[in-house]
């Protein structure tokens, strides 16, 4: 069993209000050391198989047609996490 | 400037109705390949200056005491994001 993950972010030109309440509550709470905060999705898709390259275009393509919206959102990275291996042993 | 990336996901234990949805979505929309998704929140911290180990170890802590609910999710990655450079040059 593989899992790979696709990470989808707001577009750099698009505000953020989620990020922005985090980064103003950070320095409130003792975490000085971060100037801004963008807040986005991780999405883990677990495959029976092993993690090929057609599964992970087709993850990439999941994350552009259903995970993110194009409008708002990028798929910034599809890679496969190798934790699963963990689960397996 | 660096950015780093910390990564919070539901614990394995704990039901996902979001993922579950995608989960569903997917078949119907042509991505049969994926047995199960789950779905986290991705947080990019930018800092002024360059990301050092206390800047990862205060990430880490701000993961766990404010960015997740730590009864109901796992920080499962802090690091150093690499695109940033990119922005810089």
């Amino acid at each position: 069993m593989g899992r790979v993950v696709v990470d989808v972010m707001p577009k750099p030109e698009i505000l953020d209000p989620q990020g922005k309440a985090v980064a103003g509550a950070l320095p409130r709470l003792g975490f000085g050391q971060f100037a801004s905060v963008r807040q986005g999705k991780r999405f883990e898709l677990e495959v029976d198989g092993p993690v090929t390259e057609e599964i992970l275009a087709a993850a990439r393509a999941a994350g552009e047609q259903v995970l993110s919206n194009p409008v708002i959102e990028d798929v910034v990275a599809v890679y496969e996490d190798a934790v699963a291996q963990d689960a397996q042993a």
